[in-house]
């Protein structure tokens, strides 16, 4: 199955996700919350591949957490598995979806046109989360008037026109550091209530309504950096206990 | 303050790291080791900045965590605060440094020269890390040959070679999910012991002595339609409650 047909099978599927569906009434704690995305990834692939039952021991193995952590996270939203039964993957994907606004339909534009604008554009995980990109910024003459993967790139002075007329509710900040608090805060004044920020700056925006997630691909280097230099300590503790 | 002057005067700087220096006797939990890079780079632009000594509430208030937070993390390493005087913000910068194996000059390559590797390679943070990229790969030729950001193109058939001989420690993969794990197995086999990986693919390498760090974008994605779902929910429900 490709993606819009998992994405159809969803919408024909008798699980299909209403508006009105009300959310789970158990409280869902941030941790569980950050743990699903990895649940929506690994469900998404067990529909590609066809498998369409499936137990927390099973899903336990593929995701190598343990299978009560599973049973745990699930149980928050009421139940989802039946004994001798297991998960319906399906269900279960389309819940996890609804939860997390997969299929919200939000509409997002891409403020930089540079090399890792471009690479995110191409990226399929924002259609297959229910995020449509509908045009791209830059500052660079050279650029506007381009069009990457069938997005075209907009003039930046055209922003706040554009968001306002297209119900923007997210901009990805792929520009340099340099801009990000200035384009924040006109993004902000045109309606845009959702900044995914790959500048590595800080944002100061007050406006409670406003969600902000930076992306620090730094820090994640350095959790492998850390892993590496741990493992290089103890192969030296190793070899010195062998000398003495 | 430039990145190079930073980094020289850390070095030059009367608490250099010194390869034997002797880690933190303390236990440090997974929860603090995560909590570093976000020291890292605070401290970093103070330094930058030209601050050198800062207490824990007013780091506090930069960071938006508590100071007892603060406190408690950083105590881990053995007071590296004075009362009265606050923290030394060379001394903890360069001590966060050697836990996180800043300067342990990793030698990296980028096996995907798309655009994704190509804005990874401009992206000042892997020298800011102390991981110097010094090769990129690709098997498209058009590309092999290129220079980007300084650093050329090889051919994807030279990867095991140019590894072995150059002591590579980690590979950034940005190439398609279909090849990850074939080209994973070729790295490990020509020394290669992290893996930092975009490719979405989960790798399975049974080698313990090979960290793999997965960048997953689209989760990051989903905690901002999280929040904005969020937002949109209990906007409706006010609405809701004004009807009534």
């Amino acid at each position: 199955m490709d993606n819009r047909e998992i994405d159809s099978c969803i919408e024909k599927n008798n699980v299909e996700i209403k508006e009105d569906t009300p959310m789970p009434k158990a409280y869902v704690s941030s941790a569980v919350i950050k743990r699903l995305p990895r649940y929506f990834r690994y469900l998404r692939e067990l529909i590609r591949n066809g498998k369409m039952r499936i137990s927390s021991s099973e899903l336990s193995k593929i995701m190598k957490v343990s299978a009560s952590q599973i049973r745990q996270d699930l149980n928050c939203f009421g139940g989802f598995g039946q004994q001798g039964y297991g998960y319906n993957v399906k269900y279960l994907y389309a819940k996890i979806s609804e939860i997390l606004g997969v299929n919200c339909n939000f509409r997002a534009i891409i403020v930089g046109a540079g090399n890792l604008g471009r690479a995110l554009v191409r990226n399929p995980m924002f259609t297959k989360r229910g995020v449509y990109t509908v045009a791209m910024f830059d500052i660079d003459t050279r650029i506007v008037g381009n069009t990457v993967a069938g997005v075209s790139v907009h003039p930046l002075d055209e922003l706040e026109d554009f968001c306002q007329r297209n119900f923007i509710d997210i901009a990805v900040l792929t520009l340099p550091k340099e801009s990000a608090q200035e384009i924040t805060e006109r993004l902000v004044k045109a309606g845009v209530c959702g900044i995914w920020n790959y500048t590595g700056k800080e944002l100061d925006i007050p406006n409670k309504d406003v969600k902000i997630v930076n992306v620090h691909l730094g820090d994640s280097l350095m959790t492998l950096c850390y892993e590496l230099n741990q493992m290089r300590n103890s192969d030296r503790k190793k070899e010195k206990s062998k000398d003495n």
